[in-house]
């Protein structure tokens, strides 16, 4: 088998065999098939696409090209949840505990990753105590005492797909549904995940930009879910403003704490049932939607979840009584208001722009080897919809310094005010 | 300006400016574009193609990558000609000469090459005596004096070209009109043409396999020529089966002779004609297609064209008097007769495999170090068309040994025959 036939198979349309993809992604990442030739192939499969089957084997291919997580001797299915990237996304901190408490075991492991704020495993640091780093059999027993753990990657993941991104970002090839699709599965797999809720964001500050390539991906990785045999559910959500108000390290665990005690943001608590309700499905506790809502309402209501959210910080070294004095969480200094310029409505919320005010501050990662300051962060006040007064405070800067000229810049950028009030988008698209 | 940008842009199918086009082919030959950037955006080009500005702004930075002939000091309109490849093609040894007759300068700088025989070069070699390697300064006194010379290439001509080509090969980007058009028209121009008449062959033992990529080949070059300044014309012509009937560095220079004498295969006979028509036109020494031709006649007819090679050959240290007596050219010791396995008429001769007949006698080299025998190859004695009997001599080959199982084979396998008279294909199609 030659590789240079095989690009010329992809370019003329033709369907790949699971051996020729085998073949492509062993070579590669043996080094025997050199970057020119995978970026030439991945550019024939931006413009020719790939079978289900393909993207199938292509999944495959990357997941056993590492390590891969054995979670065979945690009872019950384990399902994970992934979504495609966002602002002020704190969902796996509520739904670790949430399904957990309605029976779901729950066997995360979690990356740091560049991004406006840090990793779940960064936002569970700012709890004071709380540690990560568990020897596989300890995380083992753990999830099988409390339903839960979350403990940063160890291991060497799906090292093709890291392999292929890097090469990707540079030859104009990140924006292929398969790609995309095998890319994302085959972490999810390598990790040991029996069923897999994915949550696909749209909208300006997500990967996604319209709703039909977000049901294309969407498509994509359920069809992979189901050939390779994991169960696979897809929701479609918007992210064409930041999800709930806080966006930074210790702020979003604050506003964790309050949706798993039933006072969050209205969005983010509704996000949380929607995806929750599939994984308590996928994971066999739930025979309808319905039933797993209540389920769910009930764990919130009745403090099982929170309760499970405090064994579970404890069990891994964390200071539970943040949950009930959030403020031993890490803190700034200065707490400064950016008020509205205008009277009207809110029309629009960048999120990308206000995921980058957090980065400024410090929150998140803009190379693999900043530091991230846990309580530095912004909570927006005002989101779309919202009527407002010129002055009034629309957001708050949580900041170490109190030069946040850029920040304050970038919030007031993502703001876009109008004079009648805006049709409000839905949160769950599909 | 960044690289994956230049190669998303192509990828979106958007027009890159000159300055871009310029910035791609600089930082590549600078080794500051890698490899796998390149392969990527030339798989971009593969399928977005790109416009007529955009594959001269590509030929004119390939054509300034390296050296580039300065040939101001000859006298009159220097016209080159280009052979998209094929099998037994001895057109240039025979329109030197031809051309020069008619008062056109040829000024060639001709290459060795990979391929089923030598190049231009080589089989010029066979002449005893004649050699090619001459300082710029008397390769310019020797076209003005003659009219004609033919030398070996000395300088870096179009590095950017090879450097691409070499990749291309590799990552199933070759096929592509854009990058065929400017790697050809690059490398003329480089070499100091003021016009260029191109030979697109067309069938199976061509390049282009059908008669639609070889218009949009030569629509392709004849527009890059228009754009930066430089007359082209260009023939289509078959080569479903090979040209004229030797294939063989001697018997190529034989059979060049006899073309020159008037006594040469009508299908070379032809196609020399209609090609020196074209070069004699863009040189400005004929008003019409019929003064061209009536021209080139007479230099036949009167032996000046003859007069004109033997001149030539002996400014070059040649013996000319190989002209009249070709059994002193290089020989082979055993002449091998292939008999028709059938009754009927030839349907077919697949020109590859003749090529690759000749090229296992050791005519062609395979290798770039292998080293060529000037006077092994074959003769073909029937062509399309002609009626055989089972026993009758087809072919002869020319061999240094008389092992030549795979060669007899190669000519058999070629071959096809009919119980009916095939439609004779038109030599020239446009």
């Amino acid at each position: 088998m030659r590789m240079v036939d095989l690009i010329e198979k992809k370019r003329d349309g033709l369907v790949l065999t699971d051996e020729e993809i085998q073949f492509i992604i062993d070579g590669y990442i043996k080094d025997e098939i050199p970057d020119y030739q995978m970026s030439a192939w991945m550019m024939a499969v931006f413009f020719k696409g790939m079978t289900a089957d393909e993207t199938a084997a292509l999944t495959m291919a990357m997941a056993q090209s590492g390590d891969q997580v054995d979670l065979s001797n945690i009872k019950g299915i384990k399902v994970d949840k992934h979504s495609t990237g966002g602002v002020g996304d704190t969902t796996t901190l509520i739904l670790a505990p949430l399904v957990a408490a309605a029976g779901v075991p729950v066997a995360k492991m979690s990356g740091r990753g560049l991004g406006h704020t840090g990793g779940t495993i960064d936002k569970l640091e700012a709890v004071p105590g709380f540690h990560t780093e568990w020897p596989q059999q300890e995380f083992i027993e753990m999830v099988n005492k409390n339903k839960v753990a979350v403990v940063g990657q160890s291991g060497n993941f799906a090292p093709a797909d890291k392999k292929m991104y890097g090469l990707r970002d540079v030859t104009a090839t990140v924006n292929s549904i398969p790609l995309i699709a095998s890319s994302i599965m085959s972490k999810k797999i390598a990790a040991g995940a029996d069923a897999i809720v994915l949550d696909v964001k749209v909208g300006s500050g997500a990967f996604m930009k319209d709703i039909n390539s977000a049901r294309e991906l969407a498509g994509a990785m359920v069809e992979i879910g189901e050939k390779v045999g994991r169960k696979t559910a897809a929701v479609i959500s918007d992210m064409s403003q930041p999800l709930g108000y806080a966006v930074g390290n210790a702020l979003e665990v604050k506003e964790a704490i309050d949706t798993l005690k039933g006072k969050g943001p209205a969005d983010l608590h509704e996000l949380c049932l929607v995806l929750g309700c599939k994984m308590v499905m996928l994971a066999g506790k739930a025979e309808s939607e319905q039933e797993a809502r209540t389920l769910l309402e009930e764990a919130i209501t009745s403090g099982k979840a929170l309760e499970v959210f405090k064994v579970f910080l404890s069990a891994q070294g964390g200071d539970a009584s943040v949950v009930d004095y959030p403020e031993k969480l890490p803190d700034a200094e200065f707490k400064i208001n950016v008020c509205s310029p205008a009277d009207g409505f809110v029309e629009k919320i960048a999120a990308d722009q206000i995921g980058m005010a957090a980065m400024l501050l410090g929150a998140g990662r803009a190379t693999k080897d900043a530091v991230i300051d846990l309580g530095v962060g912004l909570v927006l006040h005002k989101k779309i919809g919202a009527k407002v007064k010129k002055g009034e405070v629309i957001a708050t800067i949580h900041s170490q310094t109190d030069h946040i000229g850029l920040s304050e810049q970038k919030i007031l950028q993502a703001y876009q005010f109008s004079s009648t009030k805006p049709n409000i988008i839905p949160l769950i698209k599909e």
